[in-house]
């Protein structure tokens, strides 16, 4: 028996005893469906990044075999996914590689290498919650945008009409505008029959062949083989006279055989260059693949180990690189139709891994003739889903702050930089953050007459006393909002010339760090000097902890601190000063 | 009558009219006092910018009669000041000018015009609050760095070792070490002669002259007037004879009369190169005027409008670049004085402007023999208490996180790069309130017996039920802890096979994002599906405000939002269903 520390490493040894009877059943079935889905995937995203198709393919062999051996979702399918080969083709032309070049394609397997070291050292460093910083707003405006700009760099091959790929949205649009002159029958048809036939397929044929009275799961089958009979349609239309059309581009000759194990990728020279884009590909892989995981495990109550995720998706990501392929990750889609198509275990990531290996090896030279027209149309198929207007309406809805991070985002992505508006989304969320925790809900409150509850003097009716000013804060105080609620302080004190006692109810305090420990500090003193003293109240235990072994209390001279409101205002309500008034709601 | 709108921004139409009389008179002393201080030290801070000390007096003309216009502090002394003289000297050396140079002298005009444009700016835009992101322990840590810097760039002038200046202290200790042959009398004499008295000056000539039965305010006037005497002493001393000691060197000709406005220094061209560096300059001399300026401003229950302060500050720094001088701000040590020495309005701070002018007008020749050494002790000795080791205690025993930072910061000035060191102390500060947002408390809880009060079940004896599980979290929800709070959740729901109600309990949270709002929305749907219903429980008025629009309580099924957690227990308490056992705390 394997011990559980070993198992925690290897989940193998805890599936693969499990991988019999039924359960390997539904696991082989599953990991048909999605390499019959992967196979025109792989090849389509390799030519998204820039690399032959055959490189899509390996992508899809050695990375989820690895992943299998120490991934904590049963049903993840790790393979080549559209962003991340949306941002290996960003990245090498921003080194200015040339598509399709040695140097091109070593970068790509430079790109997966850094992945995995980096993705590695998280896992040993158990940093996996730094995915967290990806807030959802900023990861819905950059898939959104990024799936925009995969459609736009499809444009070419549907339309024959050259754009320049790097220079955002508008430049596109310009450059399509007019080089329409240039549009060329042969993509234009095979693109076109093909995306209709592939958004029909993905929208309508399980409700049709249901219709016909097809069993559910050979519509199911039937559904997502769609993708692979019309591309298998379409080269054999190709061949039997389409490759003749005007324009139309082929994929021509693609080597038959599996990936050769090499490490030659590290002899390249733009590692340093490569790195910021590295990060950015292990970062947003690995939140979409944690996220879907996610969404999965909790399905079937299984558990997802984030930092052990962080491991998996390095290792596969080296293996990627040692297959000389591109960087590899989780993909949604594929990740929910192996998980609806009956996945049980990682047994079905196994399956697809062994049959995309036997397409490369048998099936290659079949593509032959297939129009580059075709694989633009499947990989538009697939990444329209991406685009989340309804995350947009939402978000903005719920909170114009997320509404305008997804925004600054999406249009980052499109306009400006796709790995840019990333970085401008997570400026923008975190200083959203940091700009309300720094300005936090500070009010004055009173005793609702009759009871011990004390509410904002502003909003109800509650009793107040000209002596006393009783300040609810709504926020933990730290460096960012202490002079803010120093001001406030400071704001009443003017207004309120019989005030002897300041008394902060801290309720909703949940931390106080030194600079606020030091403008409490330097606040007792100011007021002191005024003649007012200050107290606190509600103080929670942890914080009070804190405050024990500092200064502040000491500062306080002769203030208290409450465990109630109530508590503060009896003590300190019954000692009207002879100069003050008598409380006001009592009459 | 100048209407309150105008009073606001030209803050003189308040002030002047009252400047009669006792008022008067006091301002007249105090602007005295602060005057002797500032001559020689004025000369001692251009000296470390590495300008010509004429330019330092200059510093003391025209930017405090701007901000006498402008400001709403009345006591704060505006003009050069010493960190900011060392970022000067630092950015200057860093765009590779040649100290001495005309690029050098017009590098710092070009420093002080770039702050006038961020300070007026930023004024205009009435983002005063930015400062509020310099925690306590990170300007605390910068300011004792940048002393420690100040002080080690006087060591070649006090000894006459040349030492390398911007290659951090380890090399310039072992370049003092290696060339401790290269000791000289002359200023070593002088230096250590007048850093002796100015420093027992300091500590105990108010309190020599107090046992003398001198008057106090007799007394302060001495003590503050001792630099001015010590540096005419030791300019006497050298005059006479002490200059023909070995490697003294002197202040030289100084040239007579007023700055003449000029705008020669639009003219530059390293424009761009010095913005990084005038930012710092502009916020921390921001920070630094604001801080000593409320101080001030609370002894006396007197108001600093930090918006009008950076306009005031900003218009201070373009009367600066206008005389040709380098970057101001409000000093902590000099304004101190100012107060100290009884000054009640803007006044003060125009008398010690004029007097400066005087003494740049009449005197500046006496300083023809005084020895460069004399300077530097002066330097030293104002810069020493800025070393605040007290804060570093006191920090690090609150907080360790708030010590680290503040060691970070000064670790990073000293041993790296003055700015560099502050962009690490800023990333150490929020990369920690990040991290604690990100990671909090989320305790289970249950009923103290025989009350309605709920605690912390791993503390407390209090009651529970397997049905039920009651999870209140003491944080804002924010896309940095949501995946936290899910997988809090996943794992009890793992171990509590009986339950089927989580209530949420919300006391403590402000604040709920998108990306919290999206997480919770799908935590009720995978609770759901285990046959679990998610609850609200102590809900705040202005989250159920955002809650009611959003598809939250929609997606909660049946779950319900209950006022209290009380009212959560008796609804759901009461209905154990008939699979789960009677709760464990009530027999």
């Amino acid at each position: 028996m394997a011990s559980p520390r070993l198992k925690q490493w290897f989940t193998i040894l805890e599936w693969l005893p499990d991988a019999r009877g039924r359960r390997l059943q539904d696991d082989l079935l599953a990991g048909v469906i999605t390499a019959l889905l992967l196979v025109p995937q792989g090849m389509a995203l390799a030519l998204l990044a820039g690399l032959p198709p055959v490189v899509g393919l390996y992508a899809g062999i050695l990375p989820p075999l690895v992943y299998a051996v120490f991934g904590t979702s049963r049903t993840l399918a790790v393979g080549p996914v559209s962003v991340a080969s949306l941002l290996v083709a960003n990245a090498l032309a921003g080194i200015g590689a040339e598509p399709g070049s040695t140097e091109w394609l070593q970068g790509a397997v430079m790109l997966a290498a850094l992945s995995a070291g980096m993705l590695l050292v998280m896992g040993f460093l158990r940093l996996g919650e730094l995915a967290n910083f990806l807030s959802h707003p900023v990861l819905s405006g950059f898939t959104s945008g990024a799936a925009v700009v995969i459609i736009a760099s499809q444009v070419p091959q549907l339309t024959g009409i050259p754009l320049p790929r790097e220079d955002g949205l508008l430049t596109q649009l310009y450059a399509l505008a007019i080089g329409l002159s240039g549009l060329r029958v042969g993509p234009l048809v095979f693109g076109g029959v093909s995306l209709i036939l592939l958004w029909l397929a993905r929208r309508s044929l399980v409700r049709w062949l249901a219709r016909l009275g097809v069993s559910p799961r050979v519509a199911l089958v039937a559904s997502r083989a769609a993708p692979l009979v019309i591309v298998l349609g379409a080269t054999g239309a190709s061949a039997l006279g389409g490759h003749a059309l005007p324009g139309l581009t082929l994929v021509g000759d693609i080597p038959r055989g599996l990936p050769m194990p090499s490490l030659g990728f590290l002899g390249g020279e733009t590692w340093r260059e490569l790195l910021p884009a590295a990060l950015v590909i292990s970062l947003v892989g690995y939140v979409e693949s944690v996220s879907v995981a996610r969404v999965l495990a909790w399905r079937r109550r299984e558990r997802v180990d984030p930092n052990q995720e962080l491991i998996a998706l390095g290792a596969a990501n080296a293996g990627a690189a040692l297959t000389g392929t591109m960087p590899v990750a989780g993909g949604f889609a594929r990740s929910m139709v192996n998980f609806e198509a009956g996945a049980r275990s990682q047994m079905a990531g196994v399956i697809t891994a062994l049959l995309v290996a036997l397409a490369a090896v048998l099936f290659t030279p079949v593509f032959r003739y297939l129009p580059l027209a075709v694989l633009a149309a499947v990989i538009i198929v697939a990444v329209i889903p991406l685009i989340d207007l309804h995350a947009l309406k939402a978000a903005w809805k719920f909170d114009r702050a997320d509404g305008l991070a997804l925004v600054v985002t999406f249009l980052g992505v499109i306009l400006v930089d796709i790995e840019l508006g990333l970085v401008f989304g997570l400026a923008v969320s975190l200083g959203v953050f940091l700009w309300r925790t720094g300005h936090p809900h500070a009010a004055a409150v009173g005793r609702v007459p009759g009871t011990e509850h004390f509410r904002n003097v502003d909003r109800h009716n509650v009793e107040t006393w000209p002596h006393l000013l009783l300040l609810r804060v709504d926020e933990s105080l730290y460096f960012a909002n202490t002079a803010i609620l120093e001001q406030a302080v400071a704001a009443r004190v003017a207004e309120q010339p019989q005030l002897r006692h300041v008394v902060l109810v801290c309720s909703a305090v949940n931390r106080i760090d030194f600079s606020a420990l030091e403008t409490l500090e330097q606040l007792a003193d100011n007021l002191a000097r005024s003649g007012i003293t200050l107290h606190l109240a509600e103080v929670k235990g942890p914080v009070m902890d804190r405050l024990r072994g500092s200064g502040l209390l000491e500062a306080m001279g002769g203030g208290r601190v409450f465990l109630s409101t109530e508590e503060a205002v009896e003590y300190l309500g019954t000692r009207v000063p002879p100069e003050a008034e008598s409380p006001t709601g009592q009459g």
